[in-house]
C-alpha cells in the first residue's frame, strides 16, 4: 500500500538525520546541518515518484535545494538572517563559513547522487543545478523577458529533477519518463505561483491575486491530468498536488 | 612521440578557450570564463597522466580549481581584488555575482565529469572537492594539528584527482592505479611547498626556507622514483616535476 505524504515526510527526515558526511567535512558539520532545515517537498515528490528510490537520491535532491538556500541568504544576495523562524547559516556561523558549507551541500548532493551504479541520477541533478544557478543570476542581474522563463529555471528545474532523480534510481526506463516530465512541469509551476501568492510577490505582482490563484488551480487540475497519464500507482502524488494547491505555508 | 608540458598548455587552453557552457549559464558566461585564468598545472597533468583522457576531464579539473579561488577570494575570505594581476572576479561583478560564477564553475565542472559512460571520473572529482571544502574550512577556522594533513585536504587532494582522472578518462584498470596515487601525493607536497618558498609562508614559517627547501627537493625526488615504477612512459610528467622543483613564479 502506498504511504501517505506524511509518512514519506518522516521516512526524508530520517534519511537526512542519519545521513554520513564525508569525514574531510567534519569541521563544517554544524553549519551543513544547520542549512538542511526545510518542508522536504522535493525528496519526498523524490520517493513518492520511484519505488526503492534509495536514500541517497533522496537525500541527494534535498541538498542541492539547501545549498541555494545557503547561498542566497548571504548578504551579497538576499541579505537574509532568518529562515523558518532560525538565523541562516551566515547570521549563525559567519559568511565564509557559509560560503564553504553551501559549497559543501552541493559537492555532497553530487556525491550522494554518484553511488548509483549509473550516472544517470547525477546528470539529471547536475543539469538541473545549472539551470537554477543561471536563474538566479538572470533574477539578480534584471532584465528578463519573461517570469515564467525565469520560474523554470530557479524553482522548476530542481522540481523536474526531484521526479526524475526519483525515476532513474528506480531504474524506470527512460522510454516511460515523458509524461513524468510533463507533470513535474505542472509541479513546478503550481509550487512556484502558490508561493507567490502566499508571499505576495512574483505572479501577484503580475497578474494580480485572482488571476494568480486561476494559474495555480489550472496548474494544479493539469498536473492530476498528466498523473491520470502515468501508467502507475500515483495516488501519493496526487494527494501531494492537492496539499501543494492548498498549502497556506 | 609524447608532447611537451608547453605543448599540453596550449592543448588546455584550446580546450578551455572552445568549452561550450550549459545554456542556462549565459547570464553568468562572462565572470565564468573570467574566473578560468590560471597557470594550468592541474589539467595539464590530466593530460600527461592518460592518453585519450578528452576534453572534459581535463576541463573538469581546472574549473574546480577556478570555483575554489574564484570562492576563496571574496571579500568574506581572502578579500583577494587582484589574481595574477586582473581584478579577481568578486571585484570585476561583484560580490553576488561571484558567489554565483563559482558555483556555476563547480557544477559544470560536475556536468563535464558526468559526460563519460562511467562514473569513475566525476566520482574522484567529487572526493577531491570535497576534501578541498574541509580543508578550507580547517584552515578558516584554525587550530588544526597538522600543517602537512592541511595542505593535503587543500591542495593535494585535487593533485591527486587530475592524474586519476586522467586514468579514469583513459580507461586505465583500477588495479594499475597505486603507483599513480603514491606520484600524484608527492607533487601535491612539491607543489605545495614550492608555494610557499615563493609566497614566503606556510612551511616556510614552520620549517624555515633552507629545510622547506630540502622538503621540496625530496618531494621531487620521491616523485620521480615514483614514476620510475609506473610500467608506461612517463617523460613527459617527469619533465611537469622538475618543473614545478624548479620553478619561480
Amino acid at each position: 500500500m502506498p504511504r501517505a505524504p506524511e509518512e514519506l515526510r518522516e521516512l526524508v527526515e530520517g534519511y537526512l538525520g542519519e545521513l554520513a558526511l564525508t569525514p574531510e567535512l567534519a569541521p563544517l558539520e554544524a553549519p551543513i546541518r544547520h542549512g538542511l532545515g526545510g518542508k522536504r517537498v522535493r525528496p519526498v515528490l523524490a520517493l513518492a515518484s520511484g519505488e526503492a528510490v534509495g536514500a541517497e537520491a533522496v537525500a541527494a535532491v534535498e541538498l542541492v535545494h539547501s545549498f541555494s538556500l545557503v547561498h542566497d541568504d548571504l548578504p551579497a544576495l538576499d541579505n537574509d538572517t532568518e529562515r523558518r523562524g532560525r538565523a541562516t547559516v551566515w547570521a549563525a556561523y559567519g559568511e565564509a563559513t557559509a560560503v564553504l558549507a553551501g559549497d559543501a551541500l552541493l559537492g555532497e548532493a553530487f556525491r550522494l547522487a554518484l553511488t548509483y551504479p549509473r550516472p544517470d541520477v547525477a546528470r539529471e541533478l547536475v543539469n538541473a543545478t545549472l539551470a537554477m544557478i543561471g536563474g538566479q543570476q538572470l533574477d539578480l542581474a534584471g532584465g528578463y523577458a519573461d517570469l515564467a522563463e525565469l520560474h523554470r529555471l530557479k524553482t522548476g528545474a530542481l522540481f523536474s529533477a526531484s521526479v526524475l532523480c526519483g525515476l532513474w534510481a528506480a531504474g524506470l526506463p527512460e522510454g516511460e519518463h515523458p509524461p513524468w516530465r510533463a507533470f513535474a512541469a505542472e509541479l513546478g509551476l503550481l509550487f512556484q505561483v502558490v508561493d507567490d501568492i502566499l508571499d505576495g510577490d512574483g505572479y501577484v505582482l503580475e497578474l494580480g491575486e485572482s488571476k494568480s490563484r486561476a494559474l495555480a488551480d489550472a496548474a494544479a487540475e493539469r498536473a492530476q491530468a498528466r498523473l491520470g497519464e502515468i501508467d502507475a500507482d500515483t495516488a501519493v502524488l496526487s494527494e501531494i498536488v492537492s496539499g501543494l494547491a492548498a498549502r497556506t505555508s
